[in-house]
């Protein structure tokens, strides 16, 4: 079988071009497709992928050993590994988003004209959409059901080192398209070493629609800088919480807490707390304390140094830097106007929160901080799409263009105008 | 005043830095003004520019002078020139994005989460959006209307030749922001004869948020490729009818005489016209004879020259060709499923309709045309903001992020989720 050979496509030059034109090919098929026939494909890929975990396991004890002996980081390692649990939670995100709502064909908006024109706004499939990842094989399949459910076809193109796990993945999903007689050129993998088949990819503007790169910022800001396709992305989550002088203080301590040392290596963790200065007498002592115990480094203002005074001193660059780790930069403000200037100029306009108790303040903090989520009195770790309420997350958006945000399957349409007429000419 | 000296900014290098900044940091103010404050702003600039009409009359006679010394083309001269009914027109419009409703602050939807979270996806402005745009000088004053009123800074960029008429017009609108007091940042225009300013702008992606080029195909080609902002754009309209074998053959020629002969320089004019094979021999004689009294000369596949033996041959190259002009290519087709391949191919994704009494067909050719407006029973002319009811037009987009088909004020906004919590974690 096919899948066990673990062969990569060397999808340079014309062999790239031929794949991304048989993937525009497809894409006109399968956005005429309807839910029933997408949704059982996808049951059918999830019954595939745990009969096949056998498979999958052993394609990624090859690029264990491979990354063990090329002795990458632990944490990488880990979102590498592949075991049946793991498995059964890829077959079983495919199901819940078979059991999501199909977005095609949905009517935005539709109005008669004077002249008796009927206009429909629809949402319709965007295309053939590119995904350039890092290191989780999970995302192969996540992005192939997502992709695939609203009627678009897809390009994978997944990090070296899960190479042979996404490949065996992308194998079995791909035979159960051809058992259904799906066009093949539904779902597609380019897999090379080096990144000059993800430059080739980038020019094809007039075979792919959008690419979502998802992985570190160098891999981000190498897609933007590159790319002749519009790019849908986030570079990083520099996210703040800002402590007003009129908040509930514990409620204060638990959100910042939360949004600090929940999972600080996630995208939507507070990076900078900021603290008015009328309770940081009362708030930064306790917090501290409560940061100190869970080896949170923090890394303060002088106004917050005054009060916590073991906290090392920040620098201007800590308050732009995404440390993805138990670290914290911490500023005493004025009030609520500072902290809404400071995130915007500091910031990632990723998700930031206020905590307080003043109507006034909570609605200047929401309209003013130009970021694509806005909270009050809640931890910025809800920017995810599951927590959403999207059922799925093909990645957070922090431009302002097409989608913000966290993006599922409404962020993978676009819409067009079909226009009913009956003989109307233009005056 | 000012407005006299037509004076011209450099806008190069760090002075143009200092512009987007400027403008950055104003849309800040503008995006929080209310509905009632812009529409101020609006209606004292339609009388500010009625009452400096012989001041914008003067400043364009200068740009005429040097065009026809240029010898540019009379349909340029005609673009080019403003006189009282066109000023008069521009203060209209402006009244009239002042009686639009504002998109800002609607709620596009909003849910609660099981853990009490509220959920709100909120219209807000883009931010800063810049206009790159060629000879007509109205433009300056239609696409400030339309930003102001959105909430959003605009950087305007007009043609070389409409140089001191767009600057006069901007800065009578300038001096009417001076007088209200809005920061004066949110209303700039750039300007200079050469395109490295142009170039240097399309790099400021901190500060800018959209390029929206208006213009010929090289302009906004140029755009595309030099951008590091998205751009929102469409290059050309290469719009297409399908007469099908079911059509109302005395409406198809009433439909296909008007999208390709009332006004045949503009995008959404039709520019290929596509006849079911069973029709051809009783439809093509009246309609080339009808196109042949306007003037109209046909390049025809060859099973069309068999029926209209006038009608020159046409080539592969002439289907992909915007004529903008009174030319047409004709081809006959096996069926509704030919003719949908054939626009896909060869069109440029703007507008094709359908004419047809079958309801299958009709649904076919809205299903599987991949473009921004698909019609039954109706000229492709009506591709148009106005048209539309969207009561204004800041241009049309054939790209599929963000807006497609016509553009105007609620496509100069985007959304941000605003989450009302009572101190909610994460688990």
């Amino acid at each position: 079988m096919r899948r066990h050979s673990h062969s990569i496509i060397k999808g340079q030059g014309g062999e790239l071009v031929t794949l991304a034109a048989s993937a525009r090919q497809a894409s006109f098929a399968v956005a005429g497709l309807s839910e029933s026939v997408k949704n059982d494909v996808l049951l059918k890929m999830a019954g595939a992928l745990e009969a096949a975990a056998f498979d999958i396991i052993k394609a990624n004890a090859v690029d264990l050993k491979a990354a063990r002996g090329a002795k990458l980081p632990a944490a990488l390692i880990d979102r590498l590994t592949i075991d049946r649990k793991r498995v059964k939670e890829m077959a079983d995100s495919m199901r819940a988003v078979a059991a999501l709502a199909d977005p095609v064909g949905r009517v935005i908006s539709a109005w008669q004209r004077p002249n008796g024109l009927w206009i429909h706004k629809v949402k319709v499939p965007i295309g053939v959409v590119a995904i350039i990842y890092e290191s989780r094989p999970n995302v192969t399949a996540d992005c192939v059901g997502l992709c695939f459910k609203s009627g678009n076809s897809v390009i994978l193109r997944g990090g070296s080192e899960a190479l042979r796990t996404s490949w065996c993945i992308y194998s079995i999903l791909k035979d159960v398209l051809r058992a259904k007689g799906i066009p093949e050129g539904a779902v597609n993998m380019v897999s090379t070493s080096d990144r000059s088949a993800v430059e080739s990819l980038l020019k094809m503007d007039s075979y792919i629609d959008v690419v979502i790169p998802r992985g570190g910022e160098g891999l981000i800001r190498y897609v933007a800088d590159n790319s002749r396709i519009p790019v849908i992305k986030h570079y990083k989550g520099i996210c703040h919480i800002y402590v007003d002088e009129f908040a509930d203080l514990n409620m204060a301590e638990r959100i910042c807490y939360n949004a600090k040392v929940q999972r600080p290596g996630v995208c939507n963790a507070m990076e900078t707390m900021l603290v008015h200065q009328d309770v940081a007498g009362r708030f930064l002592p306790g917090m501290a304390g409560r940061f100190r115990e869970a080896g949170v480094e923090l890394r303060a203002c002088e106004r917050s140094r005054a009060i916590i005074k073991t906290a090392r001193k920040a620098v201007e660059n800590d308050y732009r830097t995404e440390y993805l780790d138990l670290k914290l930069s911490v500023k005493v403000v004025d009030g609520v106007d500072e902290a809404v200037a400071h995130i915007n100029e500091y910031g990632s306009h990723h998700s930031d929160s206020i905590v307080t108790e003043n109507y006034e303040n909570a609605l200047v903090f929401l309209r003013r901080v130009d970021s694509a989520c806005v909270y009050v009195n809640a931890s910025t770790r809800f920017t995810d799409g599951y927590q959403f309420g999207m059922g799925a997350e093909i990645g957070i958006s922090t431009d302002k263009l097409h989608a913000r945000g966290p993006m599922a399957l409404d962020e993978l349409t676009t819409y067009k105008y079909m226009v009913f007429g009956n003989g109307q000419v233009r005056e």
